[in-house]
This record gives C-alpha cells, structure tokens and sequence, in this order.
C-alpha cells in the first residue's frame, strides 16, 4: 500500500519518558505526527520541596541536546500532565497542598519549555479544586493550550458505585459540562475525548460534537482485526472518526501495538480521512467559514457589492429550480394552442444583475412560449449591469431594465408571473413579505408569485465554539449590554449538536389574499430534549417553494443537494441552559414591524425563563427604507 | 379612638371610575392616602380605532377640573390598567392585536396625564405576549413605574385543570418569577400582592419577602369580625403585614365595605404598624443601611477614619462582652490570693482609640486584679486618640501605647491576655488570622486570646433587590466582566429570603498549636432548597467566642441581641439560578493567600454550575502589607 500522505494528524501516546529524541525518532518511523507523553515518570514519587533537577533532570538533558538537532521538536511534543484528582479533591488539606504543588510545579516547568500543548486528565466526577487550580494557572500563563481528556465511559466505576443515587457522574459529557462551566468557557481549555469503551451510541457520540472538540484518544484495544489482519473499528466508531478527520481534528493512539506495526493505525486513519473527504458543493463553499459568524445582509437598506452578487450566481442548483419553476409555470398559464399568440410578462422583482432575467428566458425557450420581461431592480449600480446584460446577452429577447424600487414603482403592465429571489437564510429576513405584498399590485389578479411561499424553522442547538465566539465579539460603545446576544448570525454551523429536530416558525404565502398584510407573527414552540445537554442558542432554517412542488431548502432534513447561497442563521442567547433528557425547551419568536423596521425578538420561558432578546429591536433591526 | 396618623400609606382601591373628584374627597374622609382606580370603565367597549375621546372623555373632564381644585391629585391616585391577558395569548391573531392596541392606547393616555403608578393584573400562567407589550413601552416611557399585581391564589382555576399536569402553574410565585425574568429584572416594575386567599402558609409568605415588594391588596373579604365588630385579619396573616408595614410598603385595600366604615380598616392597619414598631439597636442602626450595598473595611490595610472608630463604639453590646471575657479570664488565670502580687499583662492589639483598653481596664478594676496594658495600634492617628486617652482617662493605670505593627513589633515582654477585635462581618475577612498568628510569638505558651475562636456562615440567599443593585452598580473601566459579581458586599439584608438555613464555611482558633499555620481554606456545603426559588447570591456571616461561653454573633439563629457593629456579607452570583423545591444547592468556598494579599473565590455547583467567582483574586482582595 504505497499511498501519499493525506493531512491526517495523528499523534502516538507514550506512557513514560524514557528517551524523548529516539521516541522522536522512532514516531516518523511509523509516520505519526506527534507524540503524547509525560516529562515525569508517573512512579517518580515527588515532593515540592524536592530538587527540581531530580524530577526534571533527565528531560532537561535530553531536550537540551533536541533543541540543536531538531529545532522544531516543540510541535513534535504534547505533554502528558501527571497528576491524581483524587488527591485535589481529598479532605485532607496536606493531600491537595501536595496535588496543587506537584502540579505548579510541572506547569512551571513545562512553561518554561514552552511547550504549546498539555494533556489533562478528567477522569472523576469530582474536580472542583483541581479545575480552579488549572483554570487559575492558565489565567496568568496563556502560553500553553490544555486538552482536557475525558473517557467517554468511567474509567474507575468503584468510586461510581459510592455515588450510585446519582446515576448522572456516570455520564462523562456532565463532568466535561461541570469543567468548562466552572471555567467559565476559558478559550484554552479544549476537549480531548478518550474512546475507552467499545459500546458507542451514536446518539451520545453526537453529542460530543457540540463541544469544543479538539482531539480523539483511540487505545488500540478498541481497534478489531480484519481478515487481512490490519486494525479496524467497528462501524459506528468509524463513522464517528471519520467526522472528526472531516473537521481536520487530531487523533492520538494509545496503548501498545497490538497488530503488526503501529503504522497500520495511521494507515487506517488515513484511510478514513480519504473516504470522509466530500466534495459536493456546500461542503466546499463551506470550507473557509465553518463557525464563522457573519451579519445577515441587508440588501433592501444597502445596496450589495459586485462580488456578492458573483458569489451567489455560482449556485449551482438554483438558478436552474427558479428555471424549472419558470418554465412549468409557463406551460401551464398558456396553452400549446396559444403559444404563438399570447405574451406571457414576466417580471423579475429585485433582479441584480439578471441571473433570474436569464434563467426565465432560457425557461421560456426550453417553454417555447414568447415573454416579454422586466427586470426591476433599486441597485443603481446592479442596473447598469443589467443594462449591460440587455445589450450583450438579451438582445435578441423583450427585456425592460427599470432602475426602481419595487414597492413604488408605477407599472405599464400587470404581471402574470413575478419571479423574486429576496430571501435570507431566516426566510423573510431581507423583507420579501414587505416587498412582495407592496409590488403585489401589478401582479394580475390570477398571477402567479414565483416563489409561492416561504416558511423560516427554529432547533434548540448546544454549541460551546459559537457560543464563545458570541460571547467574544466586538460589542460597540454605547450599545444595549446585550447586544451581542440580540443579533442573529449568519453561519455555517459545524461545532455543534442539535438538541432536537427544527419546527416550524414564519410562513409567507405570495400573493396575499389580504389587500394589506400583517406581516408581524408571533410562534411559540416547544422542543423536548433527547439528551442532557445546554442550550446555546436557536438554530434558524428555511425553505420555500418556488412553483407547485418544486423547491428550495436549508431545513437540515430537507436540504437541496447542492444549494450554497444560505447558510443557516444562529440566535444566541447570553447565559446557557442546562438541559436534562426529556425537558422542554419552549421558545418564543416574534416578528415585529413598524413604519421604518422590522425586527425579531426571542425568548426562552422553559425550562427557565430567559429574558426577551432584541427587545423593540433595540440591538437589531432589518430597514424598511432605502 | 383619636389617635394621632402614624406613618402608614394605605389606599383604597375602586372597581370603576365614576367621579374622581368625588372618589378623590371621599378617601380623604376615610383616611385614605391615595385611591387605585381604572381611568376606563371595564364593560365600555372599546376598540382601537374609536375616537379617544368616547374612551377617555370622562376622565379628562373631570381631571381638567380637578388640576385646578387639587394640584396634587396625581400624587393620590394609582390607575388601574384595563387589560384581558387572556386576550394577548389569544391563538387569534387579531385578538392579540386588538390587546396590544387597546393597552397602548391607554398607556398612551396614561403618559400624557403623567400618572406615575399603574397596576396590572397578572392573573393567569400564560401572559408571554402581555409581558412583552409592557416591557417594551415601558423601555420606551420611563414616566410611570407599574405594580405587577399577583394574587397569592390563581383566580380562574377553570383554566388551571386544563394544565393539571402542570401543578407549578398553580405557584403564583413561580408566575412572577416567570415575569420578571422575561422583562429582565426592570427596575420599573415593582411586585404589588394580592392576599385573595386565607390559606396563607407562613412559609410561602415569607418567600414573597425576597421579592421587589411594593404594595400589598387586601380585600375586605380576607377580614374578620373582632368582638368589637371591627376588622381584624388572622394572625399569620396580621404578622405578614406587620413586616410589610415595617418595611413601610403601601397597603390598599379593594373590595365593598364589609364592615361599618372603611375607616376602621385603615384604623387596624395603623394598629399593626404600630405594634409593628421594633426600637431594638440593630433595627435603628439599620434604618438608612437596608439592602444598601457596601464595600467591606480593610483596616489593614487602609486606616479608619475617626468617624468609623466612633460608630464601633456606640456599639452598646460589643464591649460589654469583651469586658465580661477579660475579666472572667483574669479571674480564672490569678486565683485571689495572688490578686495583689501577681500583674497580668493584658496586650490590645489593634486597639484602635482605646475602647478594648478601657473595656481590659474596667474588667480589671471588677475582678480586682493587677494589669499591666499595652495598647498596639498600627493606625498612627488613631495612636494620637490612645495618647489622649492615656493622658486623660487611663493616666492612673499602667498603660504602654505603641505604635507598630503587630506583626513585626519587637515586645519587650510576653503577653498574659491577648485582647483583639480583627473581625469583619465574615469573621476572618479584616485578616484577624493573619495579624494574630503573627503576634501570637509574644503570647505566653498558656496565654489567652480573646477571640479564641471564630467561624464563618453560609447561606443562599434570593433577592430581586440585592442581585439588581449589584447588576446595576457600576463597573470601573478596565475591570474583568464579571468585576461587580466578584465582590463581598456588606449589607443589612431586609428584601430577601433565606433559601435554607446557614451553615458553617471556614473556623479560625487562637493561639494557633502550629507555629506556622496555613490560612488558606476550602470549604463544600450543600443546602436543600426549601421552596421553589431563585438563588440570587450567598450570605455570610460569622459568630466568635470571647472566652469560654462568652460570645457575639451574626448568625440569625444565635444573633447577639443588640449588636450593631457588622451587618451581614452577600457573595453575589452573575446570573441568577431556578431552583425546585428539594433541589441541592451545592457552594464551593475557598479562602486564598498569597505573599501580599488574601482572597475568597466561589463557586456553585449543583443545581447547574456557575464559573469560579474572583478567580485569583482579580476583582476583590484583602491587602496584607500596609
Ligand atoms: C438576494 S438579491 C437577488 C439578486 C438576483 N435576483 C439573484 O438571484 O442573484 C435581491 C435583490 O433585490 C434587490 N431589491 C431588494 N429590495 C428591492 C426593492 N424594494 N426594489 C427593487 N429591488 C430590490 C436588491 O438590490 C438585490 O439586488
Ligand atoms: C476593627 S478595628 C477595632 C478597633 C478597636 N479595638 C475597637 O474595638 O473599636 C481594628 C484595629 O486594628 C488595627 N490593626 C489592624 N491590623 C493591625 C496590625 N497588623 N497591627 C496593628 N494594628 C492593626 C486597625 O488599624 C484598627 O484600628
């Protein structure tokens, strides 16, 4: 199997120190990337009185001689922290003296190395002295980033079986909960999970992905032997590694080799990253701006740039649905019989600079129906590409530029079709429903809105990355103190785990029946939560159905394969909620206008009460007015 | 029974709004203070687009005139808003509109009369829509604050068995609580009670005391008939209100007149204010401090002023105590013969202006024992004072003033009696510990310290007023988030409940068998959850033993009668924390020292974790060098 090396990062964990430059040598033998090991000898009993040379002497020496072979040998080295929780939680004050010193000590020393990258045990329910004493050591010294290594099942299940009225310490994601919550979501506290059971439920699996994950402990025990007598997991397991390759996470072997070579451990890695690797187009639009968090657009307030336009013409997928949905239409408003006599007007309301002037030509070619289109469009700049478009690639066809507001503009006709594209992730959050039903009186009275309508969905979701990137961003003078958490984001949310499945919360159906909608709505929905977890936020879908059935959606379970415009939007909220399996999680989504804005407002009232966000828009708001 | 008007506001509320002038005069005669009436009358239906004057023509008549009869009558009226909740939680959008339409209206006219109180009725579980509705103008309009009126019982039970499943509906607390989450603690919204009910469980009742209590309606109908024939409430609920009339909080009372004149209820209420009354020395000194948030002294570091010293020594118990201790151990320590011979040395180590030396003098001259005083005081003014006095008061005892520090004074001699008063409300928060560990090298082998001990306490706590004044004290510039959560703040506790009883945090014994005791301490406590309740912070408070028995308290279970000199400690939390009945709460503490200062952190753990509060130190810390 000669194969070139794929970017898999895969990390060897040594159980002792015996010799850090053969260990170093020995790991690219067998083509791991790095190694994880302590810089102390587990049994080397220590006193913080100790000579430090004794504890850390023979490291010392041989680091020394490492640096001038190999300069590089810090990004070849994670270190293994030595040190007993058991001892940190005692209720003997000299016990956790001793654990809290033998712990500065080693942190000191490993500071003074500079070595980017610790590994800490959690390994017990209990840990609150030794989670302060970390959190207080990193708080001065950010010059290391700690893996907290939690087992997905208890390591000693004798200290469980005291503890047996609280079925919940069983659960290790809790104590992982537990740490990061006590640590207030410290930026270099990462995850690191170990696989040290063979039973893996997917559903618990899942779970860990909402987590700050950063790291994937596999002991070789859990590998089975296939016929060729190369290591293999099982299928769950493999599919769960296969997403953390995906998201170009670390993997560290641990424990001795139990097949041939430990190079078929990398091997086998490298082969799960290659059979992960997806190229189908949202994942790769996606690429650059996983857990990015953007500002929804606003193109009706602002006028979008040439490139933002560019970026969505590269849809693959739907310019040819509103083709489809163009040319359906067309076939069933007019007859073969009439196909030569009637003139179906097509109006593309909010055009840019024409993609959807094209595709309803090319609908009506692929038709065989005669149209005459105009494009309507406020974007000054946008039109002059369109006039452009006019001249090189629309001259042969009956197309009117109008450089107007939709909502104003003073038709010469009625509409028998007006194709729009004014959606944003959350569905009507770039004022469709405020456009559409203004423009909706030049459409004919049996006209028809392509799309017909669109409904926004709502999932509770638990994600530690997009809630401290939340908590982290700007906040701007002078604004509400909640302003960060009153804004939706646009993201491509990877980091995360979705506590239960979306419901619906807006629809909008075109045209209206009413000659004046309402356009404010208010929903409450109510989620039970499958697992214990936390609620960060409300995950914010669409989908719309542009002619008869077909459609275009966002919605995880109905996702159209290849749409890359929307990325699903994030309403956060400021403070978590602790979730327990089967709780309800009630929220409420409002809806809200007036004669400048329209604005969204959320709450969370199970199970406890948050207090309403974006509250008279006060943080956000989408303009009516140009 | 002419008895002169005690300070007690109580106001009378009217079903309608037939003449205000009228209504006006009347509470007068009845010695009423102000009248709670609604400015539409309920059955006038009404709807948005009605001209205003059909709605409000009545009264702006009637006020027109009475503006110029009575400047003041705004100060005696509260408007009773006219509002169906049911009809904002409606699934019917347009009721919901017609709610909100009609709810602004009013409040609109509200405003422009310049009403400063108005009541609303929460009276059923469900009122999201509402809360928000009155949130969001009251964001707007800050000219009236408005009671949110909440009967004690659920009125309309009809609509309770819908949600039987559900019994926490049933807990108007829990509606509240609901309430004031939703709009986020707003300072302008304030809880008015309704007693519509005679069950009243102490227990429960207590819980509305840590709420933002305004005002309580009682209704004639909860009265009884005395033998007199005049209207008395029950006795657990007669003592309710005592406490509520202490706190000088509005009583109104609404319903027909059940007995000969409304006169006599007003008349009972001033009899309950009266008995109410309480001229015990805490309560005084208390009067301006309640719920008022103070940093706690540093008198290591920083020296008192004059004026501090001259408040401790208004204490009328305090040295009392400490005189009964001194001579109480000088009586034990030299039998009567050696009364003449011996000379006990009796060191005062911050002794401030003196009156521990006077208090050692005066136990000297009771027992008939020979002392030889030293007074040691750091603070070189407050040495100034001890000269004084020296030359005045003590000029026929043997009195040696220095003026050092106790920690690094060179004494010519060992001390007999350690006399020390070091303590803050939190017993070891001055650095009592620190000080006299450090002295403790001129205490004989089988000397004394008075303290010879003291003791912290814990206890969760929830208050709306304290979490929000906490919430809304200023942050300096520069400071960590959570820098005003991360402070000990001494306060006179009155708008609160006591989750569950305290319990013991960190003990300190002097003299010290170690030569070089560790002052650091960690402490777990776990509570149970009384009620449901919101844990809004943590108590604190400490008691100490003088010699043998002798004792001063703080703990409200054994609270030395009299003392003023500390008043509790809150630990605050950032975030307040739902608790169900029985839940545990579990509290971490930790006192940290390092080379030049002392801290507390804290943490809570169960029912949901919050982060270590004043990691390290960063926001709050006691200063050990001078
Ligand atoms: C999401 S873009 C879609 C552009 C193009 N149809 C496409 O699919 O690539 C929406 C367009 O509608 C335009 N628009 C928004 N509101 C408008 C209004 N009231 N009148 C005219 N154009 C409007 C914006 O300027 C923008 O060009
Ligand atoms: C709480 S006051 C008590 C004063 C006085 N004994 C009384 O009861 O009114 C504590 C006093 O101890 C003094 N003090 C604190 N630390 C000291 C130290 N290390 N050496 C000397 N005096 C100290 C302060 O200056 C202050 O006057």
């Amino acid at each position: 199997m000669s194969q070139a090396k794929i970017a898999v990062s895969v990390g060897l964990e040594y159980p002792t120190c015996y010799n850090i430059q053969s260990q170093i040598e020995s790991l690219a033998a067998e083509c791991f990337d790095y190694a994880v090991l302590p810089l102390v000898h587990p049994r080397f009993a220590r006193h913080k009185d100790v000579d430090r040379y004794r504890v850390f002497g023979l490291p010392e020496a041989q680091v020394q001689s490492l640096s001038s072979i190999c300069p590089q040998w810090l990004k070849l080295i994670v270190c293994d922290i030595q040190c007993k929780l058991k001892d940190f939680e005692s209720k003997y004050v000299e016990r956790r003296d001793h654990a809290k010193d033998l712990l500065h000590q080693e942190l000191e020393y490993i500071t003074y190395l500079g070595i980017p990258f610790i590994v800490v045990s959690l390994d017990q329910p209990d840990f609150c002295n030794f989670a302060r004493t970390l959190y207080a050591h990193s708080e001065k010294n950010m010059s290391y980033t700690a893996w907290i290594k939690v087992p997905i099942r208890p390591v000693d299940t004798s200290m469980l079986r005291q503890q047996e009225e609280e079925p919940s310490s069983q659960d290790t994601w809790r104590w992982w909960n537990m740490f990061r919550s006590v640590t207030n979501y410290h930026s270099k506290f990462e995850l690191a999970l170990e696989i040290n059971g063979d039973i893996c439920d997917d559903h618990e699996l899942t779970r860990w992905l909402g987590e700050p994950l950063r790291c994937v402990f596999i002991p070789t025990h859990v590998f089975q032997t296939n016929k060729a007598g190369y290591p293999v997991l099982n299928a769950s397991l493999a599919n769960f590694i296969k997403k953390i390759l995906e998201k170009n996470l670390q993997v560290v072997i641990q424990g001795v080799n139990r097949h041939q070579s430990y190079l078929h451990y990398v091997q086998y890695m490298q082969y799960l990253k290659k059979s992960s690797h997806s190229d189908d187009p949202l994942s790769m639009a996606a690429q650059d701006f996983e857990d990015y968090l953007q500002f929804p657009l606003q193109p009706l307030a602002n006028d979008l740039s040439s490139f933002t336009y560019e970026v969505f013409e590269k849809d693959p997928i739907k310019y040819i649905r509103y083709q489809e949905a163009v040319q359906q239409a067309l076939l069933d408003r007019v007859s073969p019989e009439q196909a030569d006599t009637v003139v179906t007007t097509i109006m593309v309301v909010g055009a840019g600079r024409g993609p959807l002037v094209t595709a309803s030509l090319n609908a009506a070619k692929e038709a065989n129906r005669k149209v005459r289109v105009y494009a309507v469009e406020k974007n000054m700049s946008a039109v002059v590409g369109l006039k452009y478009k006019k001249e090189e690639q629309w001259a042969q066809s009956d197309v009117t530029i109008v450089s107007e507001d939709m909502r104003t503009w003073n038709a010469p006709e009625k509409a028998d079709i007006m194709v729009s594209e004014l959606l944003g992730s959350f569905g009507d959050n770039e004022l469709s429903p405020e456009c559409l039903y203004a423009a909706q009186k030049y459409l004919k009275e049996d006209g028809i809105s392509i799309p017909y309508n669109y409904t926004s969905y709502i999932a509770p979701i638990m994600s530690h990355k997009l809630f401290t990137q939340v908590k982290s961003s700007m906040i701007k003078e002078h604004q509400h103190p909640l302003y960060r958490f009153e804004q939706p984001y646009v993201v491509y949310q990877r980091n995360k785990y979705n506590i239960a499945p979306p419901q619906p919360c807006f629809t909008f159906v075109h045209p209206s029946e009413d000659k004046d909608p309402d356009n404010s709505r208010y929903t409450k929905a109510t989620f039970i939560a499958e697992q214990d977890s936390v609620l960060h936020g409300i995950a914010g879908y669409f989908d719309t159905f542009l002619y008869k059935d077909i459609n275009l959606s966002i919605h995880p379970d109905t996702l159209s394969p290849g749409l890359i415009s929307w990325f699903p939007v994030l309403f956060p909220i400021h403070e978590p909620i602790q979730l327990k399996t089967n709780d309800e999680i009630e929220v409420h989504f409002w809806r809200l206008c007036d004669n400048v804005k329209v604005w969204y407002e959320w709450l969370v009232t199970k199970p406890t009460p948050s207090p309403i966000y974006n509250l008279d828009g006060r943080s956000y708001k989408m303009m009516k007015i140009l």
